[in-house]
């Protein structure tokens, strides 16, 4: 996704490296490493930096970068932004963080399960991920420090300054950077991956008038809510403006047809999303909506096309593209 | 909600006071006395505290408690258990307060944006709500704190332990303790509540027995799920057993029947519902499934009982009831 970013060190439990190799394989990521992971966080990422510096660990030793950083995978919402932003700081600093207001306040308790004192919040942060070091330095740390430290230790930027002296640089980062930790979490990430998701819809008809008119209809009534792109063409051809629209992010499709059995149309659609690899991240939403305006109006050829809807539903639903059909009947 | 606590004092913002009225009312809250927040946490508190104590902010004085909460309502997810805990360890040593271990490492930071020093997270704990005090230790503490405390502090254990030397008790609080802060944190909490809903179903089938069998059918491909009461009965009669499912906080209900035009019946069980004012809290859910089992099975019929069910759902959703229709039609 980021392209100055080179190699890519995934360090993952001996149990979870077969799922992490197939992660890997079906969602195509490129420049990435498997790595064992220790016993103990510091452990793993030694393990981690060790890919550039060891033969170990890799039959071909990666180039060893002039920048690391390092990510929690349980922080899955970063930016290019604030990943930028700690390595442009470590290239001047030697280290750097992010970092949040704390929304407790910390306090330190006594041997008897009671209040030694309280911290002044406004003095202190959360110190979270990701961080950033030259690659140098945060190696030598790891190499000069002691068996307590990855052991018990948990704070990379303590090690930078315990073993290198480097006062690391601290950046202010976004909200979206905490710690998915509780099942809690996991629905708030639900939540943003949804609100994401949900930016922009695509509505397509065929260029017939009264069809077309539906479009300008829905663009009207949603555009205050949602970012509207409106294409009216027929799908047969392949068509360059809905291209751009593919690789611009649009994870909604409305589709607008008067045609019964316009499956094959929307296979046509289903293929050019699958080949656009947008629903490799997430699941593509595509409503068909089927307007029988005729003069005699069944219920059970309604009930039909709907069926036949569901089966063709069914079939997409294992690329990950959702979809949903609408039959609206109008006298 | 909990029968020891005598009295509840909510400190509301001038501007929400109306809505917080609104708010006590439509729930019926008892014991419950609204008062006018401050501009900082301890100004808010503050005002909260001299009901007990000071003419000023009420007609009727209250009796001033041996023991008062403190609580954030930011917190909404805070079982008697703790309150308890939190209550009996202030008893003994004048003031206690729920902790929990820190999820990041906390650090401190230079005047220059560096690093100062990191915490070592193990000796640390988030100090969270609810914490409970000697009514006399609190009130002198903040009688007898400054300017800048009130303005500046968030930390009422630290008020209790500089101006009164008392040292409070940390109890280890629940993972649902935590502070709704982030937008995310309104769906982590959504979910939260949806997971205490959807612990009970309960079945209600009329006394027939192949619809009976059907009931006895859920019950079994269900109960691997969730909890499943399964009623048989003929809801025309006042049913004893069913109320006690209703006082047990069941939110969710299946009324199977084979009746066409079964809406008296339901507006029977909604009147119940309604009555025993389980709705009030959370929505509850009621599935009204129809089995048609007749040979003359017909489209058209089937709409206008879906459509008699959407306009019966419309009416009772004010009462915080959301009905849903299942039309099964069988040869």
């Amino acid at each position: 996704r980021i392209s100055w970013i080179s190699d890519i060190i995934v360090v993952v439990s001996p149990e979870n490296i077969e799922t992490m190799k197939s992660i890997i394989e079906k969602y195509g990521h490129k420049r990435v490493m498997i790595v064992k992971g220790g016993i103990t966080r510091h452990r793993s990422i030694f393990n981690g930096l060790k890919v550039f510096a060891e033969n170990e660990f890799s039959n071909h030793l990666l180039q060893k970068p002039e920048v690391v950083i390092i990510h929690d995978a349980v922080r899955p919402f970063v930016e290019e932004d604030i990943l930028s932003k700690v390595v442009m700081a470590a290239k001047e600093h030697g280290a750097a963080g992010a970092i949040r207001p704390l929304v407790s306040t910390v306090i330190a308790s006594a041997a008897d399960g009671c209040l030694d004192h309280s911290l002044e919040r406004a003095r202190y942060r959360a110190s979270e991920m990701p961080q950033a070091f030259l690659f140098d330095t945060i190696y030598e740390a790891y190499q000069q420090c002691t068996d307590y430290d990855l052991d018990y230790g948990t704070e990379c930027l303590h090690l930078a300054l315990k073993y290198c002296n480097t006062n690391a640089k601290l950046v202010e980062g976004t909200a979206d950077l905490w710690k998915v930790t509780y099942k809690r979490d996991l629905y708030a990430a639900e939540s943003i991956i949804k609100d994401n998701l949900s930016q922009q819809v695509c509505v397509i008809t065929n260029v017939k008038e009264a069809v077309a008119q539906v479009g300008f209809l829905l663009h009207e009534s949603l555009k205050s809510q949602i970012k509207v792109e409106v294409v009216s063409i027929s799908l047969s051809k392949n068509d360059s403006y809905l291209q751009n629209i593919f690789s611009g992010q649009c994870y909604n499709f409305i589709c607008v047809n008067d045609k019964k059995y316009a499956i094959q149309e929307t296979q046509q659609l289903v293929d050019m999303l699958e080949k656009s690899n947008i629903p490799l991240l997430y699941p593509v939403v595509l409503i068909l909506v089927h307007l029988d305006i005729s003069e005699n109006i069944s219920f059970s050829i309604g009930m039909e096309e709907i069926t036949r809807i569901k089966k063709f539903a069914r079939e997409v639903k294992k690329k990950n593209i959702l979809v949903y059909g609408l039959l609206i009947q109008y006298k």
